[in-house]
């Protein structure tokens, strides 16, 4: 085993405390010593802006990421038109918040044509990408596990990821590594070197056998078989250095009391990321 | 739409009526005019080998494949050869039956370690290659979809079965093209193509959202989001011609009369593949 991973890189996806509201949320961090925190906009939408913002400073937290943008792919012109206004409220709610990043969800197709999908996310991030420079906002592209194809997004890989990163040719845009997304494929550790310079964000949750649930399947960290930390040491030696946002998604923990999983997760990442 | 596909390339895949024995679903194809049948191991253990054979010879049925072989890696080499030993086996049953296919479901890590898993299937494959030759029976490589690596298969995509394949430099060596485990991939009909000449299977269901369930999220063709007929005619095109094998896992699917469910099938097969 190499280098144990730095305990304050831990960052709070707000998801991994659903059953928190973010004031809820920022509090926990501060009990708990979480240095950083990941926001989910609906989580944002209950407060507003501008209390959002204020309750963030106070707590002089740092924003690892904005979740999210993306769902790009519709049948119209006029509803992806929608979609790429709505990814422009995004990064300037990201630049309000002092979040480097937004996630982008690239969505799921809205017919049998998962290509044309494809192109409909590329010209979606190329539409943006002026307006993200603009807020000095980064894009990253978080490819999703293929079995979230139907319903959360056409981008399935790392490497499909990358490819998207250099066809779009900006450095505004970048990929995230999700461990639960990119465990099982046989080129992960090629696409990580491929994507050196360009990853944006780093998360950690686990697979556990049988999987609890599709959308509320994600594990705590040590939970289940994936190997995070040759992940992370791959992804550090590729030059991330930032946030590690721990975004565990399963129904048990959001039972849990909130400071019981801060608890749980704080240990865990030592042990296990 | 180009060419519709010829309704007696249909093959029953076995398990898609798990509730009916062997002798009800070779009775089931009977009264449908389903000219095949794609047999699992588990059901020929009821009757015996023996037995199995006869009640297909005398319905006069094709046997498209026997599922299934693989499950190769395991920790020691002891417990690795009695999956090997267990694959010869299949090839046996195989021959016996009239079967030319063993489809191969490679099996999930024992550990965290998913390229020497990885390794342990090629040496696994590679092993029973001059018995599978000897009793005149190909093995048919399936790349499951990811969401199964944990629990039944660390090959995850058509690319990396092609590559295997390859790698093997074997013609007694194939692959087989599922739907619900490829439909997803945005390097699919580029793999198709990679296989020609070599692929031994096709198999058809659809993806439902939500899935119902994960091992038993298959639906019936029409159900889902699955372009089958793009698919259908990409195999087509790169040399295949042989059975088209329904093979639906699906609980509500299982709870239906056996005759409802062939049916049905048989609609959905004209109609939807």
């Amino acid at each position: 085993m190499n280098k144990q991973i730095d305990v304050n890189r831990i960052s709070l996806n707000q998801i991994t405390t659903e059953n928190w509201s973010l004031e809820e949320a920022i509090e926990g961090c501060v009990r708990h010593e979480i240095p950083a925190i990941s926001i989910w906009r609906h989580k944002i939408a209950e407060f507003g802006l501008k209390k959002s913002k204020n309750l963030i400073e106070s707590a002089n937290l740092e924003v690892s990421s904005l979740c999210r943008g993306g769902m790009f792919p519709a049948l119209t012109s006029s509803e992806r038109q929608d979609r790429i206004d709505d990814n422009k409220r995004a990064i300037e709610e990201a630049a309000e918040l002092g979040s480097k990043v937004l996630v982008l969800v690239c969505g799921p197709a809205p017919n049998k044509n998962l290509q044309e999908s494809r192109k409909w996310v590329k010209e979606g991030i190329e539409s943006i990408i002026p307006f993200a420079e603009q807020y000095g906002v980064k894009l990253g592209i978080e490819p999703l596990h293929p079995m979230y194809t139907a319903d959360r997004s056409v981008i399935t890989t790392l490497g499909e990821a990358n490819t998207l990163q250099e066809s779009l040719g900006s450095k505004q845009v970048g990929v995230i590594v999700d461990v639960f997304h990119v465990w099982w494929d046989p080129f992960l550790y090629e696409e990580i070197e491929r994507a050196k310079g360009n990853i944006l964000g780093f998360h950690v949750s686990d697979w556990k056998v049988p999987l609890p649930d599709i959308f509320k399947g994600r594990s705590m960290m040590g939970d289940g078989v994936i190997d995070i930390p040759r992940i992370r040491k791959a992804v550090d030696e590729n030059g991330y250095s930032d946030a590690v946002e721990v975004e565990v998604i399963n129904q048990e923990i959001w039972d849990m009391p909130g400071d019981e999983t801060l608890k749980l997760m704080k240990r865990r990442f030592v042990e296990y990321v």
